[in-house]
């Protein structure tokens, strides 16, 4: 009888074990994936918000990038600079940069990329998306690189619908730094630089930001397509070929004769610069110190026992503890006083060449008006190409009198030489044709510059009104109903742009 | 007689012991003056070799400076000098700074000092001693300030004699640091800052140096001897008035009319820069820090078991083990890479900067030539004081490149901008008159713009030789008898310059 007992027992116990065996080896399953890096799915990695749930954090502080919701209207606080980009989408509308969040939206805000009315109308190429939003990548790697780059920035619009995310940097299954940008690479090679795959860590912690933050421009590239049919692409190219720095890129734009405009005052061959951040970084103290732009702008964070890189990508002025004071020991207060110093003499010789610039395409508006030849004026332009130039490259990252104080202010100095030895020769011009004391016109507020740049702003912002409540609102719905957009994540980015501001002041 | 015996040893050893006495007392004496500071002679200190029986290695490493012989003819490298400093001194002679062993013997050599033949004659004031010697504040405080500072430099030919040394510095009782030269007191308390006395020891640490390594002016002061007849001094003065800017300075100058001359060619009242070296360091992130002059230029040196302060004041490039590597965690060739990046970046704009300062000059002359008014050609020298004044400011202290790259580099902007602004206003003169196409004359080589600048070498040599084959030896011969100077003690003082070098050459 006891046997009977104790075998019973013992066949339950092995029944009830074997029932087990499934739910172990589930448990371990479990334990694993919780282990495992998560993956977001491919069809949805563009949409940031979907990268929410496993990276609750860096989602969150990424987010916060819409804090930086305030409009600086650039052309209100240096109305030179629509003299200087006279005849160029810039001298229309310039505001401060605002964070990622916003990227996308103040791209179609801006009265740059105009007023389209369908997918083959506007003033820019499909090129200016590249820089605002992880569907960039996704088309290009849909369409193929050329096709993407060919044809009217509107051609896009329901498509490239979320700004600038997590799948810009991150491969959405292992989470590695990945870029996705294919003219980085070519850049570097040109530069006779290692490509992305071959950098260190702490250069990819750079050189994702350098998908964007650099000099290119739009190169101007024929193909055919598959019909057979000839297309001329409009590829963004880092000028790269000659060395990295101003008077390198220069001489590789001059060499190509290429030009971004002409200058509708001066008739000027003129080059924008973008904002070659990541290149003039690298001359500064920070740079030279192998210090990437994740260590500043992305500050390592604490939260409780969790560690993690800060999203809010932002000025590291409002993030000192965590991006300076890990390597300084000065007070906070005494840096920032350092830093401002950096500023101010950065504004001191920014605003005299921007000054000298401007009145150097006023004066030569003049001459050409009064008779002057191309031959006469042709050192004038070449002065003018030159300082106009140097001081877009020196100042055009913005962070620059931080980044590189020594170099931005040797440009500056030099790009107001270059101004003034337009305007020097410019005298002689005039003097000859009867004008020796022509004095530019008043360009100290921006109606006055905007006036003198031939800018039709009033028209600008009507039409680009009435592209916001039709053609935006129909990408929008658009993207939404084909699963590109959660329209949840359009919440909190608001639409100001400087043409509201405008009208609210008015 | 056992007891006679013991008696006798004992009052043996009495007296032994009591004529031990003394000398164990010597003893104690002799190990009180081991331990005290010693302290060398009022009447000798002058003389830096009185020094080195207590300072062997102080006074070794100060001997040292005698190293630095080589003679580097500025006029020959940069040609643009002459030019600039048409009429005055400068314009006839500039070499690079040796070490401070040279200093009083350079300055005799250099033909901006001229061929005294007797203690009354000469172009230059006392003044022009004021910084080579420590035999200058012994004549201040045998003769009195103002008399020190009025009548010719030949007046104490025999009397300064021993070049810049301990007795500048330190006090010949207590060793500590002072100052004897009591205009920088005075311009500490215009500035408003603390004195002397009142700084901290790292403070001073720079400020022994800041008697000289300053900007100053040669002040006209009237003042009455004690039998009432009228005299005019030239005090060496600090403009510190309104602070240690360039601007600072330039506004304290413009509001007192000051010139140092008028120029030759431009006839523009001029501002010559000294080394304003203590201010712009001040502006420099070394100087923000708190480091001192002494802490680089003078480090801390170990012997065995002995630590003392590098007497051999040079380049810190030359000491960077010494200097830069007990702060700087690279290593020495990335750390002068970077040195090197801020030379060549102010060498650029100070180039750009002399070009154009030395055309607006012979453009104005040649406006001057041809009939323009002192009415048309008042803001061209406005330009030109402001631009010449801004750039000397920004590089006469040598160093200012890595003391204050970007000061430097922003002053060299300003200072272009001015002489730019002042060859757009002469271009608009000249046309009037008849001449817009001007364009200013070689002076790409020394003998060329010293030809401009109208200075008659030959003659100046000539005189200077023979004012050195007798004044000079003269004045040494007189010294050594009065006991001022220890003959050996210019031993190894080579008396090169550099017109014995174009000799040498020609």
């Amino acid at each position: 009888m006891k046997y009977k007992i104790v075998t019973l027992v013992c066949v339950l116990m092995i029944g009830f074990m074997a029932y087990m065996i499934p739910n172990i080896s589930a448990r371990e399953e479990e334990r694993l994936a919780f282990q495992a890096t998560p993956v977001v799915e491919e069809s949805k990695k563009s949409k940031s918000d979907e990268w929410e749930r496993y990276f609750p954090r860096q989602y969150g502080s990424w987010k916060k990038t819409e804090e930086s919701h305030e409009i600086e209207d650039m052309l209100e606080r240096f109305p030179q600079l629509a003299i200087l980009w006279a005849g160029y989408g810039f001298s229309k509308d310039y505001n401060a940069p605002r964070g990622h969040a916003y990227a996308l939206q103040d791209n179609k805000n801006t009265l740059r990329t105009g007023a389209p009315v369908d997918d083959k109308s506007g003033p820019m190429p499909t090129a200016c998306w590249s820089c605002k939003s992880p569907d960039v990548p996704r088309m290009i790697e849909e369409d193929g690189e050329l096709e993407y780059f060919t044809g009217k920035w509107a051609k896009y619009g329901n498509e490239i619908v979320n700004s600038i995310g997590c799948a810009d940097c991150h491969d959405n299954e292992t989470m590695e730094l990945e870029i996705r940008r294919p003219f980085l690479d070519r850049g570097l090679e040109a530069a006779g630089l290692p490509k992305f795959k071959d950098s260190t860590h702490q250069q990819k912690r750079s050189l994702v930001c350098a998908q964007c933050h650099v000099e290119y421009y739009f190169k101007p590239t024929p193909w055919k397509n598959e019909k057979g049919e000839d297309k001329l692409a409009k590829v963004v190219t880092f000028p790269w070929d000659n060395g990295l720095t101003a008077e390198d890129m220069e001489e590789y734009y001059d060499e190509k004769k290429f030009k971004d405009w002409t200058h509708k005052l001066s008739g000027t061959p003129m080059l924008k610069a973008q904002h070659p951040g990541w290149e003039i970084f690298q001359t500064g103290i920070h740079g030279q110190k192998g210090v990437s732009c994740a260590d500043c702008h992305m500050p390592y964070t604490q939260e409780g026992t969790v560690k993690y890189s800060d999203h809010q990508l932002q000025s590291p002025l409002r993030t000192m503890d965590r991006s300076c004071m890990p390597c300084h020991r000065e007070g906070e207060d005494k840096l920032r006083g350092i830093v401002n110093q950096k500023l101010t003499r950065k504004n001191f010789l920014m605003q005299l060449t921007m000054d000298n610039l401007a009145k150097a395409h006023l004066e030569t508006a003049k001459a050409v008006e009064i008779g002057a030849t191309a031959e006469e004026l042709k050192q004038v332009r070449e002065h003018i190409r030159h300082g106009q130039w140097r001081w877009d490259y020196s100042i055009a990252s913005h962070g620059s009198f931080f980044h590189a104080p020594e170099e931005t202010l040797r440009l500056l100095g030099s790009a107001n030489d270059e101004a003034q030895k337009a305007r020097i020769l410019l005298v002689r011009v005039l003097a000859k044709h009867g004008l020796p004391d022509f004095q530019a016109p008043d360009f100290s507020n921006k109606e006055n510059a905007q006036s003198l740049a031939g800018v039709p702003l009033k028209k600008l912002i009507e039409a680009k009104m009435k592209f916001k409540a039709t053609l935006e609102k129909e990408w929008m719905a658009e993207a939404a109903k084909k699963g590109k957009l959660n329209m949840s994540s359009q919440e909190g980015i608001d639409q100001e742009s400087s043409y509201f501001d405008n009208r609210k002041k008015k």
